[in-house]
C-alpha cells in the first residue's frame, strides 16, 4: 500500500491528502435540513449529513488526490451511528479508487495494540472466519508507550502490506511540552523519530517503509532535522493552511525527487466555501468549492517540492 | 463522580477496578457456541458472544466493586456491531449501579480532543439538541500532544462532572524507552506527573481532582514518587495479577488513609475460571469463578492499604 501511495502521488503530482473532519458547522445548511427532516435532530440524523456531506466532497475530489484521511473523532462523538458514517466513508472512498488514512491515533499495549491494528488495518478472527472491520488502508498511531504499543501494528502491517504513521512532533501549539524536551541535548521527537525508522527497517516498501511519521507543517526546522533522520520515512505533514503552515515552509519535508512527504488539508478544502476566496460558488456548491480549493493547493504545494523548482 | 469514586470505594473497602476485556480466547466456549448459532461466525456474533459474557461477569460482581473499566479495543476489532456491545455493557454496567471507566486512551488536539470528550463524556450538539453518545464516566487520555490535547476533556469534565486519567507511566516493559528518559535529571513521566496535577487544580472534587493518573503496578519505586508529586490526584494502577504486579508493591500508590488508589484486574478476574485456583467453578459457571476471584483481591489489596495495616 505505500508502494501504491507513493506510485500514486507521484503520477498525479500530488502529494497532498485531504483531511475528512466533518464538524457540524462545516456541513452546509441545505445539507444538515434534509438528514434532519430525514432522522429528526438525532445521532441517526448528523450522522446522515456527515455521509451526504463526505460522498459529495468525494464525488468533487477524487481524481485529484491520492487519499483521503477521515478523522475519526469527528464521527466518534456521534457515538454508533457516527461510526457507520465513517465506515460508509471509508468504503466509499475505496469505491472511488482512493486509498484511506484513518486519522484514529490508537496507542495501547500488547493485545490491546494488537486488537486496534487487526481492527482497523487487518481481519479479525471469529471462530474459524478472518473478517476485516474498519479495513482502512493506514491510521496514525500514538507512540508514548513505546514498542509494545508499536510493534503489533508492524505485524499487521506486514501481512496486510498497510500501514502507519507515527506522531512524532505534532503540529499544535503546546506539541512542545513532552515533544521538545530535551534528553542528553536532544528532543524527545528525535528520540521518536529515530525509532520510527527502526521499527520501519524491517517493514519496506520499494522505496519507503510502512511505517510513516506525523510532523507538524508549523515547525519547518524540526521537519528538516527529521527528513535527514528518517530517510526513508513518509511524512503526514498536518498543519497547512487554516493551521499556519505555509508551502514555502514545507520543502525541508520532501526529498530531493519530489517524494516523502504527503501533506494534509482539512478544513481548507472541505469547507473552502465559506471562505471568501471561493464565495462565488455558495453554500449549494460546496463541492465544487472543495474541488477548486483541492487543484489550487496542488499548485501551492508543487511550488515547495524541489523536483519541480 | 470522582467524589461518587473515592465515597463508593471507601464504603465497599475495595479500591478495585475490573477491566472488562473480553478476548475471544477468554469467553467460554458455550457462550460463543450460543451467540455463533444464533448469528454465525460474523462481526455480530463475536459481539455477541462479548455481550453476553459481559452480562454475566457484571451480574456477578456488581456489588462488590465500585467500577468496571470496559478496553474499547477489544470490542473496536469487531467493528460497529462490536462498538455496539462496548455501548450496551457501558449502558448495563450503569444499569447496575457501577461507575464506569471507558479506557479509550485517545488523544488528539483542540477541536478533535473535544469532540472524542463530547462523545464519551459529554453530550454532542444536533442541531438544536444535547445528546450523550457513549456516555461513560472516566476515560483514559493519552498527554503527548500536551496541554492542548487535554484541555478539552478537561472542560468536557467540569461541565458535566466526570473525569479523565492520563497516561504518565504505564505498566508495560518498553514504557521507559520514552517515559523514563531524563529531562534535566529528571524522567518524562514525572513531568507529565507534574502537569496532571496541574491540570487538576482548577477541576478539583472534595478530595481528589477530576483530572487522575495511570501509573502501572509494575514500577512500584515510581509509583511512591508519582504520588508525592500528585497528592490529589487519584491513581488508576493497571498491571496487577497477569502482568506480575504484586500487592505488597501496591502501598506507595495509596494516601495514608487507604484513598487515592484504584487498583485494575482483568484477566485475573473475567478468565479466573481458566486458573487451576479457581478450576472447580468449570467453564459453565464462569461467572462465580469472577466473583471469587474478585472477593480474593479485594482481600489481598486490602492487606496493602496503609488504613488496613
Amino acid at each position: 500500500m505505500i508502494n501504491r501511495l507513493v506510485a500514486r502521488m507521484r503520477e498525479l503530482n500530488a502529494p497532498v491528502v485531504v483531511g475528512l473532519d466533518p464538524m457540524m458547522n462545516y456541513i452546509p445548511s441545505q445539507v444538515k435540513a434534509a438528514a434532519f427532516e430525514q432522522y429528526g435532530e438525532t445521532l441517526e440524523g448528523a450522522a446522515e449529513a456527515i455521509w451526504q456531506y463526505n460522498k459529495t466532497l468525494i464525488d468533487n475530489i477524487y481524481d485529484l488526490i491520492a487519499c483521503v484521511k477521515p478523522q475519526v473523532a469527528m464521527y466518534e462523538q456521534f457515538g454508533i451511528p457516527g461510526l457507520i458514517a465513517y465506515k460508509k466513508t471509508v468504503d466509499y472512498a475505496h469505491e472511488k479508487g482512493l486509498i484511506v488514512l484513518g486519522d484514529i491515533k490508537r496507542g495501547d499495549i500488547g493485545s490491546t495494540s494488537a486488537a486496534y491494528a487487526v481492527g482497523h488495518l487487518g481481519k479479525v478472527q471469529v471462530g474459524s472466519q478472518k473478517i476485516a472491520a474498519f479495513d482502512e488502508d493506514f491510521v496514525t498511531v500514538n507512540p508514548y508507550l513505546g514498542t509494545d504499543g508499536i510493534k503489533p501494528f508492524v505485524d499487521v502491517c506486514k501481512e496486510e502490506k498497510k500501514g502507519i504513521f507515527v506522531l512524532v512532533k505534532t503540529s499544535n501549539p503546546s506539541s512542545g511540552e513532552f515533544q521538545d524536551q530535551l534528553i542528553d541535548g536532544r528532543p524527545l521527537y528525535e528520540l521518536v523519530g529515530e525509532k520510527v525508522a527502526a521499527w520501519g527497517e524491517d517493514a519496506m516498501g520499494d522505496e519507503y517503509s510502512y511505517v510513516g511519521a506525523v510532523v507538524g507543517a508549523t515547525y519547518p526546522e524540526m521537519g528538516k532535522v527529521l527528513r535527514k533522520l528518517m530517510p526513508k520515512t513518509l511524512i503526514l505533514v498536518p498543519g497547512y493552511g487554516a493551521q499556519g503552515g505555509k508551502a514555502s515552509d514545507l520543502a525541508p519535508y520532501f526529498n530531493e525527487d519530489g517524494t516523502g512527504a504527503i501533506i494534509n488539508s482539512s478544513r481548507g478544502i472541505i469547507a473552502a466555501y465559506k471562505q471568501e476566496k471561493y464565495a462565488q460558488f455558495g453554500e449549494e456548491r460546496y463541492g465544487e468549492a472543495a474541488r477548486q480549493a483541492t487543484i489550487d493547493m496542488i499548485e501551492d504545494i508543487r511550488t515547495a517540492m524541489p523536483n519541480n523548482q
